[in-house]
């Protein structure tokens, strides 16, 4: 990441180029008061592959090639709490040959520090055998147009 | 419910005078690659607690009195799967003394006849001794603006 | 139900021929500090669902035909809280020819009452089309080994 | 962690000197028919809050101080589906002041090898104004127990 991980409590909104935003639920909550911290991977699960889905061409059912989590991690910054909004910012940091790096950031509606920066690691498989396949031109494209460092794509 | 239980699936969007929208997660789909029966529940919850607290006044870690559910219910129409947007709309049905009694009808974005249709019955009890206790005036007039059979509230 | 509904409240461990056990989880309590009421419908498709793979020869994945909720309910007696293990017991009170229905009590480990009972209607479908079908004869027997009013099954 | 994060994937059972067994639930599972990402971390605060309480004096709605986590991070090394049993192994990392950094290797039942290693750091806040504080005695004698490098606590 740029600046690197110790520097993820800086991120601001303008480092994602996708964001969607996303109601809290009422057992996002944990008995402390505030959002679990499962739930952001949950979260982090359901931006990238809305957009795996709505800009990239997979269809989880069916497409020859799916992607696999082999490594997620997350920094929380400050709690959330239902029923905040939240704003999900993705972007990729790294992607090769067969695999991508996602990093989401979890903005509290209307503010502009991170209250979480984390993400995972995909690698793209044969839905069938489950081997790692070199990640097909369609969903290659609609990644690189979240990779840091370039401008934000029209999505 | 007017009509009865048996009518549920001839529910209409004008029947809640209530609505909140939810994205669906990645998760909320099984294995059957649609959402989950339990997850329904999980939305119930998220759309009568979001407005008991932003209309009624409930604040969860600080009230004198909170709503506990004691049944609930829900009938299944047609499926659904993520990443659909769901509308949620809200209801009471049958508004007592102590206890309240919620309608949820679950809509596909876009889409007129609901998906599912259930609910579930709150009694309000003491946050500290967990007995049943007359649902304060805040709350009642709350509750009051979703019974159905009176017009739709401003909210 | 033997008894109607109203008497869930008092059914014994020994209406119930399959039991498995459960720990709950930190993230199940809500922030009232106890297990949140959507919790018990995934309970109740965990142990429904162990044991049409186990007893009933399903595979979720490539069984020609699969059992799709199409309504659920559950009655709650007594709050329930991590780190508690939960015994879950199941029995099938009405088996047609394309669906069954479950009930599910839920035991405190130790105790005798049931904290809640619930469960739900599964209609068979055909895994591809989604349209009902008779269900299969392993299956049947397998359910008829639950239903209540028989011998409790040699499981 | 002993040995570096490089090595996870050669965790043995006896690195770990507190285990807990779960079972899996019907929605762990994702459409992709294996245990969701997200569902090992609702594991990890299971098992290290189970711990807290039965070994360390933990009450989550009483205790002074509670646990917040500030990171967390897990590794994937092979698929795990619903209905397997789970046995969760618990150790300590690293100890501070104030907080703690735990480790859970996730084993199938009966295998040697992990199927994922992961975990979270814990830093201790009092339950009211959310800053942080030193352990107290009782807890850290319960954490130092699963020190690793140290012999196996009696549990």
């Amino acid at each position: 990441m740029a600046g690197g991980n110790d520097d993820a409590r800086f991120r601001q909104r303008s480092d994602y180029p996708f964001f969607l935003s996303y109601r809290t639920r009422w057992s996002d909550n944990d008995q402390y008061s505030h959002i679990n911290n499962s739930i952001y991977y949950h979260l982090f699960d359901s931006v990238v592959n809305t957009y795996l889905i709505e800009h990239c061409g997979l269809v989880p059912s069916a497409s020859a090639q799916i992607g696999l989590v082999v490594s997620s991690q997350c920094q929380f910054f400050a709690p959330l709490s239902f029923p905040q909004v939240l704003d999900l910012g993705l972007r990729v940091t790294k992607l090769g040959k067969s695999s991508v790096t996602y990093e989401v950031g979890v903005f509290e509606e209307g503010k502009d520090a991170p209250a979480a920066v984390g993400g995972y690691t995909h690698v793209f498989v044969d839905q069938v055998s489950r081997k790692s396949v070199p990640i097909v031109t369609a969903t290659r494209d609609g990644l690189e147009r979240l990779f840091s460092g370039r401008s934000a794509p029209k999505l």
